[in-house]
């Protein structure tokens, strides 16, 4: 039954020789991973115009465009240096990998920590900007919006997931196309409408600029700060490169800049609009809703931009999904994460990542009870932390390997590092109390948990190391007792069975009796006596009416007797009923006792299996 | 860590030789067996007022005179059985015990789900009561009913009663005795005022009667089924005889007669002052509540007797928590419910069977969101099948003995039969549409799960049962093998450690290992040769990386392999981590393997623990 539905909810398991058919062309891979970054056109611009707007009533208009043009710049160094960072890390793993090759354990931990952040905020984020966008559509369903995430997550991004690459990228690939139909739609005929109108093609009111002193500085830099939330998810191909097709390196180049010339050409043009059409925002009205409605009116295209938008806000929490397991299975074979989070399941993903994010976001959505809109902004901080120790990493690379050019694209990289290092600065002190400080606590612990896992994957392999050096071959003819325990509650052909199975593990067999009162002590004593099955029975009286315990006891006291070399094995049988519900009838003292005999050392426990036809 | 919070919360664990102590003296089990029977009194006379002042506005409280005159005699009646069902039963399980003995296992086993569906709606009703009391005092505490519902349950009634008897008793004996004393108080001074003032003891209005037509008969039939709520936890006696200190039988007799005498006096006191100070029904102002503000005014005792009422309705619940275990613990000895509800804890008290009630009763009010209101005067039906069981029995108990006097014993146990048959049907009638029948699909249901639990318990008795007729020795002679299976990933330490057991058990070893792909099936085989250990190494290919299911298809084709008298034992090492985090850490294959291989026949699992010291 578990195993049908399984097949149905997930598909049939998949071969090693697979793996090469779940790989993505460039131009699903482009949809696939770029969704989070793609998407972020529709709240970057409008972001930054809304500090520049709103903030103390300051109109601040003419510092939208400098502010877009320093973060398109940004993006094409950031998108520059990850294709730097792909070329050297055909592995994936993004910031992490390259960080750890060039420049050591502690900057790659603290990438992998803020990535981790990212991604899992990312999640969260957009199933929540996802249904908050369906509730305002369909106001009926208010109330239940966690109910909603939770379901998205669990039923929708998680078991397409699971199902593996293919089938995710099938279903995620269109979406991401047909907004890019609808936002390149409304930007040509927007660009064509503000050419062919009369007037000027920038209106004076959207040009006007305070003087720059250190006021508007700041409120300048909180804009820049809110307009860098358009970067997000530029790592997400670097960070995925093994699941490209062959030439890996070489597609995932590609894609990349791709993904980053349409996102610059989107921001120009939206931010283009934004100053020509003079949007002014408006609370529940979205910049790219009035300049949809400017350009196109309520017509079909207004409402197609706004579906399709909406529907990629949704994907952009996949492109987590997509690059976080990536990411934690690369951590985990390096011993910072739990081993089974490195394996391929049965559809060749890393399904236990994919179960750790959305295990994640759901926990983050519950405790924000779905509130999550003032995270948007957040998450930008685990981002360029990551892209600042890639560059930095990059810059040691090029020193290291000094290749042709090496010293330009150090200087390159050097660059992008102290820019995106400002970055990091810039939206901590914007965003200190608005929530970057929580960002700044849950990278140190995660730091400290990856090296607490580390440790211990340490300590168990050198516990566990096998050395040949020293004489570990074994001793046939050193005498091995095996005390074997028999624990039984009154003659029945379980015990008759437990013993023929025990004369074959040894000749020192232990019957014992737990007697709960004399009386009964002396029944089973009786019983005993009828069968005459050829061994003793040890009766142990406990007037407290416990089971376990005076077992545990006794093994104790067997532990002080024998030799050291010797074995004590205590055999526990297990009913296996016909119908389900009959387990519930049978009292799990077995159970409990097999948990706690198996703490104590060299004891070991037998299960065997008694069928009940009936 | 988790015993020490359960010796503070629960106690140590008590000797068999204490049991004697726990029993309870006459005057603590009339508090603790009563305090449901007693405390109807606050709410018995209204519920048949209710009926006959409210209904189709006719005010026919003439009626309520002979009414509590017919549930008084019917109480007495009902008093007299259940005495002798105490006398005939010191075992205690009341109706179903006394059923069980004369009129065979189906009457019984109604009686005992109409018991249990009594208790269960007792302990949550009277929870649900006396939170919403507490909350019309604390008005800030509305809408978390349910969680002080459950915390009353959980935290109170199940701890204290997990204690026992004796704690338990030294709790909750003198709310009741409180609340006696201000019944007393009222009755008392009430009758002193009645007779001392002017006018006529019953004003003419308090005996005003419509004509006895069919729907006049009907309301007053309605107003007496309400009016039986009073009598519900009259038998919590006999089903509790043997927590009675010796002799058992002679005690709860004159236990019951004080209660019932009790009871009797305080319900006429109660009618007589409502039909002498002629109260009519109020919303939200108790009967009682009235006559204490017409006796005493708004003084110190009207808000003393209003606090020990509210107390006493929660204490209801505890009477349900006394009378169950005892009574789910003889039914289980006989096989219709999980044996384990038979046994006593450490704290000498029936623990299960306490979880079992507080679980069902938070169940019920999570269910119906703590409005349980409605569910008043239903649960009056399990109670009055379970009377009208136990008084039959008795007739033929009488008819059986034929000791002195047994005719005029049987009659009046016939005439109580057929009275609280009566009852049954005009409950059954005048409430089915209001809830009756769920009790009435309940009882069948739970008659069905009994013989389907007891069919199981005999269908393994028959499986476990040791024919001492036929040879069951052991034949020593006989080759019997054991294949020992030890599935390894690579050769450690925990492998060496593992073999050198597994040698101690058979000479027939299978070292396997199942190798996700070819490249690591390699290195294994190459470490395993460089170790030589002196056994072969088994490889079974994994394509699709699943490690289970290979290690499964061996075992079963090994099984068909073998003779049928041998036995396969796989060995799984179990990591002892010195810390509990460091589990997470490991794959849980183990368990999982553990779990599909016991559900095989004839193969047994030995668990050895290894520990990690680091």
């Amino acid at each position: 039954m578990i195993n049908i539905a399984r097949r149905l909810l997930i598909g049939k398991p998949l071969h090693n020789k697979e793996m090469m058919h779940e790989r993505l062309p460039k131009w699903k891979a482009l949809s696939i991973f770029s969704s989070d970054a793609l998407s972020s056109v529709a709240y970057g611009p409008e972001q930054a115009l809304l500090v520049l707007v709103a903030a103390q009533g300051i109109v601040a208009y003419g510092y939208l465009s400098p502010i877009i043009v320093a973060v398109s710049i940004l993006l094409l160094i950031v998108a520059l240096s990850y294709v730097q960072v792909s070329r050297a890390n055909p592995g994936g793993g993004g910031a992490y990998a390259v960080a750890k090759k060039n420049i050591g354990e502690l900057p790659a931990l603290v990438a992998a920590g803020a990535v981790f952040a990212d991604y899992v905020l990312t999640a969260a984020v957009s199933v929540a900007a996802g249904t908050a966008a369906i509730v305002s559509a369909f106001p009926s369903l208010a109330g239940r919006e966690v109910g909603i995430d939770l379901g998205i997550l669990f039923f929708i991004l998680m078991l397409v997931n699971l199902r593996g690459m293919r089938e995710s990228s099938n279903m995620f690939v269109y979406p991401t196309y047909a907004f890019l139909l609808g936002m390149i739609a409304l930007i040509v005929t927007g660009i064509y409408q503000a050419v062919t109108q009369d007037g000027a093609l920038l209106p004076a009111a959207s040009l006007e600029k305070q003087p720059l002193n250190m006021a508007m500085l700041y409120i300048v830099l909180r804009a820049f700060a809110n307009g860098c939330s358009s970067m997000t998810g530029v790592e997400a191909i670097a960070d995925s490169v093994p699941l490209f097709r062959k030439p890996e390196a070489k597609n995932a180049i590609i894609t990349t800049y791709w993904m980053a010339g349409i996102l610059v050409v989107m921001l120009s043009g939206v931010t283009f609009m934004m100053m020509h059409f003079h949007v002014i925002p408006i609370l529940e009205v979205t910049a790219l809703s009035q300049l949809a409605e400017h350009v196109f009116g309520r017509s079909f295209i207004y409402y197609y931009i706004q579906v399709t938008t909406m529907i990629v806000l949704y994907l952009a929490a996949n492109t987590a999904y997509n690059g976080l397991p990536v990411l934690l299975s690369i951590v985990a074979r390096d011993g910072y994460l739990p081993r089974y989070l490195s394996s391929r399941g049965e559809r060749l993903t890393f399904s236990n990542g994919i179960i750790v994010i959305t295990v994640s976001a759901a926990a983050l959505i519950v405790v924000f009870g779905g509130h999550l809109d003032h995270l948007i902004a957040l998450y930008a901080i685990g981002v360029f932390i990551s892209f600042t120790i890639a560059q930095c990493s990059m810059v040691v690379h090029w020193k290291r390997e000094k290749g042709s050019g090496w010293l330009i694209r150090a200087v390159v990289n050097g660059i992008g590092a102290v820019a995106t290092g400002l970055v990091v600065i810039i939206i901590t002190l914007t965003k200190f109390s608005h929530g970057a400080w929580a960002v700044l606590v849950f990278i140190p612990v995660m730091v400290f948990i990856f090296k607490k896992i580390r440790s211990h994957y340490d300590d168990m392999a050198e516990q566990l190391h096998l050395p040949l050096e020293e004489n570990l071959q074994y001793d046939d003819n050193q005498v091995v007792r095996n005390y074997v325990i028999v624990p039984i509650s009154s003659p029945t052909r379980v015990v008759y069975e437990s013993l023929k199975f025990a004369k074959t593990l040894s000749k020192d067999i232990i019957v014992l009796h737990i007697a709960k009162d004399e009386e009964s002590a002396a029944k089973v004593q009786m019983k005993w006596e009828q069968w005459n099955p050829g061994m003793d029975l040890e009766i142990i009286q406990s007037p407290y009416r416990l089971t376990i315990q005076p077992l545990l006891d006794y093994v104790e006291a067997l532990k002080k007797r024998k030799n050291p070399q010797d074995y004590i094995t205590v055999v526990i049988p297990e009913f296996e009923t016909r119908k389900w519900w009959h387990r519930l009838l049978h009292n799990q003292t077995g159970w409990l006792l097999h948990a706690m005999l198996v703490i104590k050392e060299n004891v070991s426990v037998t299960t065997i299996p008694y069928h009940l036809n009936k």
